[in-house]
């Protein structure tokens, strides 16, 4: 059955000279050798050469191709998982051979599959399947566009990597959303805004003489999920990006990432035309400003030929926009729109727009933008951030979602932990992701959950978009946490299809990135799946939000008072004698009036209102029987000591694992939970001890007396956080 | 002979699986396989068995040591660099078998050697010899201590890894100077000033709950150049790092380095007292001052023992000092030295200062400290750049050696390249150093080098050091520039071995670190021996100094005139129409008296004066005759050109290595060689422009026409080079 030869390497070959622990570089991308052999064998039998079409077999030829990815990719993890050097050919001859190629590449291929097969697979879906060939077997992987291919050539690997049964392979799947992409907030200094895993990865300065070789592997990585897109820099962008100099180091990286169907986009500066190019407006209107940005692009696409399109923070938190010039978003928008439309580019505007002045922060991005509903280009979309205010460990949908029919909304998730213990807390967000893409916003109707409008089923969408808020940096693991990781992961399959659920994602995620180990892929899910709710309970359960501490938003600070109005804690949570939380029905800022009215009766009878996000929509009494027949304040507090309890859980799970996870990493987490623990704590008896500065009630049984007394957590001061510098 | 066997590992074992290209990591300590088979052979039989005295042979039991250390480092790197497991023993048994021992532990080895070997190795150094024990050999590592059993291991490693016949092996070395130090300019936020290798490794945040395995690196490539010593924090100091909280991230850092013989510094803040003390003053002669730094270092030695003592920048640059209490620098520095001396400690006090009302900035230091001499506490030493100035491409000795005779001098020499083309571009500094060693001060008299005065033998020192300001970072190769490491290894080298010659350490560098292919050896060594002065030649030739563009000192800036006077390149050039040059004799600034007679006379003389420090020290008019018979504003031109020239060299010497340099190394080195070439010619064109205005005279031939005309260099504006921060 093996043909191909088993591997054997003296030692000293450049590995076993100083043994190199694993320190997380390769993500989920690992290709170790699968321990057990009957199931290697069997896979080994199962794919027992490489056919692929004409050039891409022996090499190609001229530079790194998607064909040649499939190839080096496949090889390479071939020889890692089976430990075996599977031959590359171009025409099959063996039994388990796997073929590989799209319709018109390889036309003897279609007679394996359906039409249907291939309508369902569309531009970037893939068919990956066995099928039996006379009395032999072969594994297909096809797809309509090479691209397609590589794709299928990850899914395939994945396949493997969490041993699935071979036989069972019958994949048409094609992602919903056409737009999958990271967003870098990444300033030309390399400094990464709320990035809390070093450095930005993108190496301006060398640029473009010295091209990083963990381009490649960004690539791969986000390839190997699907993504295909990168907003490379900050959303509060210099406008520098723009000029010549810089597109050239822009055209290196795109070069590298364009093989791996990765389009770069790039993060504008409405103001660019007067910083960088001597204009004295940037007047939307102004026929200058219009030439300049259209000749703008036109130079970028000389440059970048596959330019995906432009990302714009407008007239948001001291950014330039059209606002300045009296004109609207949708101004601004298609100004840029028209610029890059004739070479096939897109604008995404962003709708996370508030006001000092402005009430209630959580209605003016749908006060400002539902008038504009219909009035922007085709080639645009409003990115739409998951909920009313600014991430935070949870809130409802955005009203926005479902209330600009004629317009694409582009979700915006923050992959980066900024409001989730940055990059020394273990959150697996995919939980929450979920519960807003499974949000039923019935607009039109019941069943118009976030996912279809996004993905444009729910409408006559004309492009669809959904980007993630990247987490990753030069830290050696990509994002600090080796856990965090997963976010980075369930993103990209959430993108592609968001009818997974978090729970396969975690498996599949530790499956590929730590063991296959029942044990290990039992704890470690669990541990990710509960992580996002725990982080909730410590932090801001029942619906409070927005109670971080200043700048850095790491740890607690409800008692925040001193900042502009739509900045403090104390404007969120309204914690006073009579009780706490915001109230936004009628008798308060009347957000909940934003939602479908099937929505807005739900939530806003506190009777009804799923406890959540209690305190998000209504300001209840400190003595609120809530459903357990506890008081609110009894529950307030259980929460942040579930919290805290729930981390020293993972404590004692990821100390069970001693020994099945390698050493490094075993020891950083072990480390990052220690932190975790204590950070929990300081929530827990911050928190608690503030509020009850209101309730005048004392703890309830079952929680812990805090460490310090309140003074000592208000005087309290966290030094140099990673992903934040004070304001100059 | 071979009696270990020779090991095989099925692929797959972790390193096929992605093959791991050579990223650098490693530094010199790769341990590669020895592809000479016979070589290899010889070394296997010449070490069959590694005899370790009692514990540390079978693991030693609590924790790491620095003999577990030892057996640690020789396992792995025998079994890379011979691919057998050597076996580890208590006793040894046969021909072959390397001994390692101090007296105290293994008594039976005095017989191998004499009192005066034991004498010579003194407190860290070690023998190394080869012997015959009746028909058979061993190989002895022995010392006095257990550290200098570790810096053999490392020196048998180097012998081994430069493929040097071990039938020589014969060596008594111990260092010449006590304190071998690397000074991180590292800021608490991770943010390294001057540096261009990524962030600082140490991770503030996280500790003590995360310790990095990368400082155990950091220790082992410390402890295989002999270095041993570390200040973690920047010179412009945070009073933060003396509070509790982050004491014990210092400690958790200190238990790593320990093992190695890397001891702990930390640089104070003169004014921490008030910052993190509570007191109204930081005067020292306050009682409370003098209490608090007392307290303070009782607090410091019960976490970290063997801590070494403080670093200190005082009135120099904005820092706090003394002098602010109109104290001297001795006032302040034994201040400090009292509150260490009871727990063996030593303060090291920069000599860096200078006034912006204060003429010429070389003669300041001088002045402030020689009066000062004899005034210091015994456990104080004085640390002094080696030029007067500030690390430029080329300086003249600093005058303070040989003019305190009563207090011990310190020699800070810069390894990261801020006068030289920082993370970009290739200038290999040993021969610079060698230069500053290797100059005679004439004080006491002929003889009285730089290295003399620094390793105390000049005179009655009570302790020695020599500190190097870091070039390593968070990049995965460290340094930033692959070949940047090579001042990493050159600066330890020199350190503990001031003789050595700049070739003989780029010779080993290169073997150790690329290839012993006498082809690699060739090119790159004669490459790295030929940069700095080709930096030199195409930035700042003849003595000029200190013309670099402002605040990130990156380029040129030679008209820049509009800072304070002392930070203004036209005051250091000092061009006009008459010629150019800063006039430092009699006629001038007279800096010339500060040096000793002998000195001042040759260099006082322009027709005696090398030509190398002509303009430094003479103001020369441009149509001067020189050696050459060409005229000072020919060979001025002609430098620049040749730097440029000299560039060119390496690209094509570079090129022709290709497949013998492994593919990534190759390919980062190549481009930034590429941007170096760029720069150089930036270099010369401005430089010889700008020049050009006040000599009135045409390039001469053989210099190329520049690429654009003046304006344009001066006009130019480098954007975000890393390790500078805009002021805020």
């Amino acid at each position: 059955m093996l043909r191909a030869k088993l591997l054997f390497l003296a030692a000293g070959l450049a590995f076993a000279s100083t043994a190199r622990a694993e320190d997380g570089y390769r993500l989920w991308l690992r290709y170790d050798l699968i321990p057990d052999e009957s199931l290697r064998q069997s896979y080994a039998a199962a794919l027992s050469e490489i056919a692929l079409p004409d050039s891409a077999a022996n090499g190609g030829g001229i530079g790194a191709t998607t064909l040649t990815a499939v190839r080096d990719e496949l090889v390479t993890a071939l020889r890692g998982l089976l430990g075996v050097d599977v031959p590359v050919v171009t025409t099959a001859t063996r039994d388990g051979a796997l073929l590989i190629g799209t319709p018109r590449r390889a036309p003897d291929l279609l007679a394996l599959l359906t039409e249907a097969d291939l309508r369902a697979a569309g531009e970037e879906g893939y068919i990956l399947r066995r099928v039996a060939v006379g009395r032999q077997h072969r594994v297909l992987l096809v797809a309509n566009r090479d691209i397609g291919l590589l794709y299928g050539a990850f899914g395939l690997l994945r396949f493997l990597a969490t041993h699935q049964p071979l036989e069972q392979l019958d994949v048409v799947t094609a992602p919903r959303i056409e737009r999958r992409m990271l967003d870098h907030w990444d300033n030309l200094n390399r400094f990464v805004e709320r990035g809390y895993a070093g450095q930005s990865i993108w190496e301006w300065f060398v640029l473009p003489d010295v091209v990083s070789p963990r381009y490649r592997d960004y690539a791969r990585a986000c390839a190997s999920i699907g993504l295909n897109g990168a907003v490379l820099n900050n959303v509060n962008a210099d406008a520098q990006i723009l000029t010549t100099p810089y597109l050239q180091k822009v055209a290196a990286i795109a070069r590298v990432l364009r093989p791996y169907g990765v389009r770069v986009f790039l993060s504008a500066r409405f103001s660019a035309p007067l910083e960088i190019g001597g204009l004295q407006t940037a007047d939307p209107a102004d026929p200058a400003v219009i030439q300049w940005w259209n000749d703008k692009a036109a130079e970028i696409y000389r440059v970048i030929p596959d330019f995906a399109g432009f990302l714009v923070k407008a007239n948001s938190e001291g950014q330039p926009g059209p606002q300045n010039y009296r004109r609207t978003h949708a101004d601004g928008a298609n100004l840029l729109a028209d610029a890059v439309a004739l070479h096939g580019g897109i604008v995404i505007w962003r709708a996370f727009v508030y006001e000092s002045s402005g009430g209630d922060r959580a209605q003016q991005a749908y006060a400002e933008f539902v008038p504009l509903d219909g009035k922007f280009r085709a080639n645009v979309l409003v990115q739409v951030k998951n909920g009313p205010i600014d991430f935070m460990p949870r809130e409802p949908f955005h009203p926005l979602f479902g209330a600009m029919p004629r317009t694409p909304l582009a979700l915006e998730l923050q992959i980066t932990q900024e409001y989730f213990g940055q990059g020394t807390q273990l959150a697996f967000l995919a939980p929450m992701w979920k519960e807003v893409l499974d949000a039923d916003t019935f607009r039109p109707a019941a069943g118009a959950v976030v996912a279809r409008i996004v993905d444009g089923t729910a409408g006559l969408q004309r492009v669809s978009a959904i980007a993630g808020v990247a987490n990753i940096g030069t830290d050696r693991n990509w994002t600090g946490h080796p856990l965090a990781q997963a976010n980075w992961y369930a993103f990209g399959r959430l993108a592609w299809d968001h009818t997974l659920t978090a729970a396969q994602i975690a498996d599949e995620w530790t499956r590929q990135t730590f063991s296959n180990d029942p044990r290990v892929v039992q704890s470690l899910a669990s541990m990710l799946l509960a992580s996002r709710e725990a982080v909730v309970d410590y932090s801001m359960p029942l619906g409070l939000h927005h109670i971080m501490a200043t700048g850095h938003h790491y740890g607690p600070g409800p008692w925040v008072d001193d900042l502009r109005a739509d900045w403090n804690p104390v404007s969120y949570h309204r914690a006073d004698a009579g009780g706490i939380g915001f109230d936004r029905t009628a008798t308060g800022s009347n957000a909940l009036a934003q939602y479908a009215p099937e929505v807005a009766q739900r939530w806003g009878d506190r009777a009804t209102c799923p406890e959540e996000f209690l305190l998000w929509f209504h300001h209840v009494p400190w003595g609120h029987r809530m459903p357990s027949g506890k008081s609110l304040w009894e529950e307030i507090c259980l929460h942040y000591q579930c919290g805290v309890d729930a981390v020293r859980g993972w404590q004692k799970t990821w100390d069970s694992l001693q020994g099945l996870i390698d050493a490094e990493r075993f020891a950083h987490v072990q480390g990052l939970l220690r932190r975790q623990e204590r950070d929990a704590r300081d929530w827990r008896d911050a928190c608690t001890q503030y509020f009850a500065t209101f309730s005048k009630m004392p703890l309830p049984a079952g929680v812990e007396p805090p460490e310090h007394p309140l003074a000592f957590y208000k005087a309290a001061q966290l030094l140099y956080p990673p992903g934040w510098s004070p304001p100059k």
